[in-house]
């Protein structure tokens, strides 16, 4: 058995965790788990996540399994197990890492999927409680958190790139953020990562197998 | 100067930050930040974040600052600076801290805020994109997720704690979550640490000293 298993669908946030996975060059098995009612899924995933969601990874550590959901834990967890991969915050790096990991998981991705619900509030004591303000400051706060830097941390390429990269990317290749020039410069750079590449390629390839019905 | 300045507000999650800053005994200064147009707010706040969102953490170090912000990330932040506080999750203990920490700051989050808001979807694609499903997936996740252990980690409060306790103390006091045995267990388990009373104790002081006007 792999030290990994990782459960995913190659149409989900699941390819942010096969990218992580191979930034770190971790031996993985791959459960896909197909969209569809509760009970068609696999008991060990059910088991390992009662929320049904891909990505879920489960750690074969020693006599006994961890699991990781959440796709910005993913990302840090494989970090933290893998150190020689580089991908950890150093000191002075920390401060940002974690603060825009948690920023784009947490109101960046509320801001951003509320926007495709077509959810918002121009109530003042609403936008307070959002979190995110609105669509708009969350944008903005994106943009200045990346502008004049190559990657979250400054210069250097860490976990945290997986997850606001793998973002950021969606965001410009779906037209769900705008195409500013940080933005658009931003993606094609983490999208040069070879581990990127390596996942990308199987997912894509994954969906090509299913053919047109998906 | 302290080691840190706290931009925060009494009636705001600033309070996750206050009491971090309490469990790793860290000297600080607060500013109080009042709710109002952003010009009102005081420069030094706006250039730490431009998102104008307490709390706002700003760690003075060395030659330079280095500025926090979302409370789970300050949380984290604050146990990486203050490692004797021992509030770091031990190698075993990683996968449920940062799961976690980025379940309840993302998917249980926006859950929540999303049912106070009314905002839900029945539609399975939509629930999907959602992340968090349905607020009944969202809270009976956390449910099993605390179910049958003290803390977030098991048998010993960590950094996850402060973060994952506010938000279920909220939850059972303000009744944003349902009054299951387990919240509440939890909820009142974690409001006895002496760091929790002290800042909750500072917080509703400030809340006092306002006056019925707020």
């Amino acid at each position: 058995m792999a030290e990994y298993t990782l459960y995913t669908n190659p149409m989900s946030r699941g390819r942010i965790a096969r990218w992580a996975l191979h930034e770190v060059d971790a031996r993985y098995d791959q459960v896909i788990v197909e969209y569809g009612p509760r009970e068609s899924k696999p008991a060990a995933f059910l088991k390992a996540n009662p929320m049904a969601k891909v990505p879920t990874l489960v750690h074969h550590h020693a006599c006994h399994d961890h699991v990781v959901t959440e796709c910005a834990a993913i990302c840090h967890y494989l970090a933290e197990m893998h150190p020689d991969a580089g991908l950890l915050p150093e000191a002075h790096e920390k401060a940002d890492y974690f603060r825009y990991l948690f920023f784009v998981a947490g109101p960046f991705e509320q801001a951003s999927i509320s926007q495709r619900m077509g959810w918002s509030s121009d109530d003042p004591q609403a936008q307070r409680m959002l979190g995110f303000g609105s669509f708009e400051l969350a944008v903005d706060a994106l943009e200045t958190m990346l502008a004049g830097r190559d990657y979250v941390c400054g210069g250097r390429f860490t976990a945290a790139d997986i997850y606001v990269g793998a973002q950021v990317i969606w965001g410009v290749d779906f037209d769900t953020l705008p195409r500013r020039d940080t933005f658009v410069a931003y993606a094609e750079r983490v999208k040069q990562r070879v581990a990127y590449r390596i996942a990308d390629t199987i997912d894509e390839e994954l969906i090509a197998e299913r053919g047109p019905q998906g």
